[in-house]
């Protein structure tokens, strides 16, 4: 059995879509970690150990691809650096698990791209939501034919504002709030539609964070999709501090045939078809995140998340976020 | 005690709102009533029949109004004969309770306008859904601070497609789905938040209705408002049959302190402020829609509808419905 060496750059994101998994894995190794900025928080990553195993700290993490020689790295920076490390990820060979988005700019995504296919390396995104039982029920049930074709869409991402680190506070660093919390309603939408974008229209503002300024706190994306259909989403981090989840994730696709609805701070599906409403749809349970990368890996079947899908979705929040920044209309 | 002779023109629309309290209001008398257009179909008014009185069948809408002399006429009828009819009560003097939208086009709408100034008279339009106890509380609990600033706003209608009319199969007759459904979304957003619009973008369509080639079953609209506030709506017909409610009507409004949502097909009020969740916010009992309408007439202070709102919902939708239309953003 081949076993996987996984090591972890940054603790800004979803690390834990990995970690969570490998902890029941026998086939993974958590080797090292490194921050991707200089004094990056890494205590979480320092606390943790996997089958007894805690890893080596290194200050440099070109220095921890060199000498670790992963299988795989976790790479979850300030945001700006997705792009860069990626890049040096993919130089060297080695599968990547990437935040979302992939890069800033469509020429960043192009020259990840380009690198990834002269490497041969596999890149996988965090779209972990898509691992959670409703979404992937959702995927399922509409796939499936249960509401008929896709006409109509709507889907929410609210967040609490919480604490958030100094670097949210420019957009060099930040990116936008389309690109980082958007990007996941947007991923729902054409992934459970099975849908693509053809036209986007945006806008987002700062209006409740003043010290955070360039942080947009509100959103929303209007979108004309390939069969004609419709779509609106809004984003926020207006969430009060005193919800009982950090997030409320919603998304509702109207179909010929039904509707289905996904509220997944209640991890439920509701649905109404040609059989009536369905306000508890049974869930299917999903594969865990980092599995089903190393499923695809062993040749074993597709992951949930290809990896069209990564740079396509990356594409679309960077069109959707330049829609805003420009208030015109793109076309993808 | 004056007693208010009322009158109805037409049975394509909510003249239900009148007569729903007329039954338990002494003051009003149901006189009679007449097609707005040859065969409407008038059953549901002949078989009316209020405090034991039945109206009087009229085949001409003109001679009813000439002959009755009402205070108040009801206008319910094809929606595109809703201005010209309106502007026939208007020049007899009589207060008027109008289908929205008043009008097609925006100069139709001023020519109301201009004729309401001069007959002083009182155009009332049938936003009923504000006399809903869960919109009505919404209102009363964002006017009082619940939520802080309004900042980000989802508005949906979904309707059950059921059988629709034959006019509804020409834009000339129907309008659009935008000025007929989404005006009630677009009139929450506004009077709940106490925000303007200031700038609209949409787009409809028909995809799953051929046989109705004219009216859309879809539509999106997405705003701007006055205090930098974003707004995204989405409407359809595409609600399947055996949904347990005819409707499913939904708000939400997020604000610098707190998240309410309103659950139409519940009536329910979900708000979460500084002191946590609130599934279920008791409601408040809104006035009835005709009391209150007579209340204002008769100086005892002013209804939930404004004559300006009435002018400025038919207005947003007019402009809205151009929006996609035109395929352009519009600003007010």
């Amino acid at each position: 059995m081949k076993i996987y060496k996984i090591c972890f750059i940054g603790a800004s994101g979803h690390w834990g879509y990995l970690t969570q998994g490998m902890t029941s894995l026998s086939n993974t190794e958590f080797t090292a970690f490194a921050p991707s900025f200089e004094n990056e928080n890494l205590t979480t990553l320092q606390n943790l150990e996997i089958h007894g195993q805690k890893g080596k700290f290194y200050q440099n993490y070109l220095e921890m691809l060199d000498s670790e020689r992963p299988d795989i790295v976790s790479i979850t920076p300030r945001y700006d650096l997705i792009a860069p490390i990626t890049l040096e990820a993919i130089k060297r060979g080695i599968h990547i698990i990437a935040e979302k988005p992939l890069a800033f700019s469509l020429e960043q995504l192009d020259e990840i791209k380009e690198a990834v296919q002269k490497a041969g390396i596999r890149l996988g995104i965090m779209m972990g939501i898509r691992y959670e039982p409703a979404f992937f029920t959702a995927k399922k049930m509409v796939a499936a034919g249960r509401i008929g074709e896709p006409l109509l869409i709507w889907a929410q991402k609210s967040y609490r504002w919480g604490t958030r680190p100094e670097w949210y506070k420019k957009r060099a660093t930040y990116g936008s709030t389309i690109n980082w919390v958007g990007i996941h309603a947007l991923d729902w939408a054409r992934w459970v539609s099975g849908l693509e974008f053809r036209e986007i229209a945006a806008h987002h503002a700062n209006l409740a964070h003043p010290d955070f300024g360039e942080c947009q706190d509100i959103a929303t994306v209007q979108a004309k999709l390939s069969n004609g259909a419709l779509a609106v989403f809004n984003f926020d981090y207006l969430r009060p501090a005193q919800a009982k989840t950090h997030g409320d994730d919603r998304l509702r696709i109207a179909g010929t045939k039904g509707v289905l609805e996904v509220i997944g701070r209640e991890n439920r599906l509701y649905i109404i078809d040609e059989q009536g409403e369905h306000e508890n749809e049974p869930l299917l349970t999903p594969p865990d995140f980092i599995a089903d990368f190393l499923n695809e890996l062993e040749g074993k079947g597709p992951a949930l998340i290809s990896m069209a899908d990564a740079y396509k979705i990356t594409e679309i929040a960077i069109k959707a976020t330049m829609a805003a920044d420009r208030q015109q209309r793109v076309w993808l």
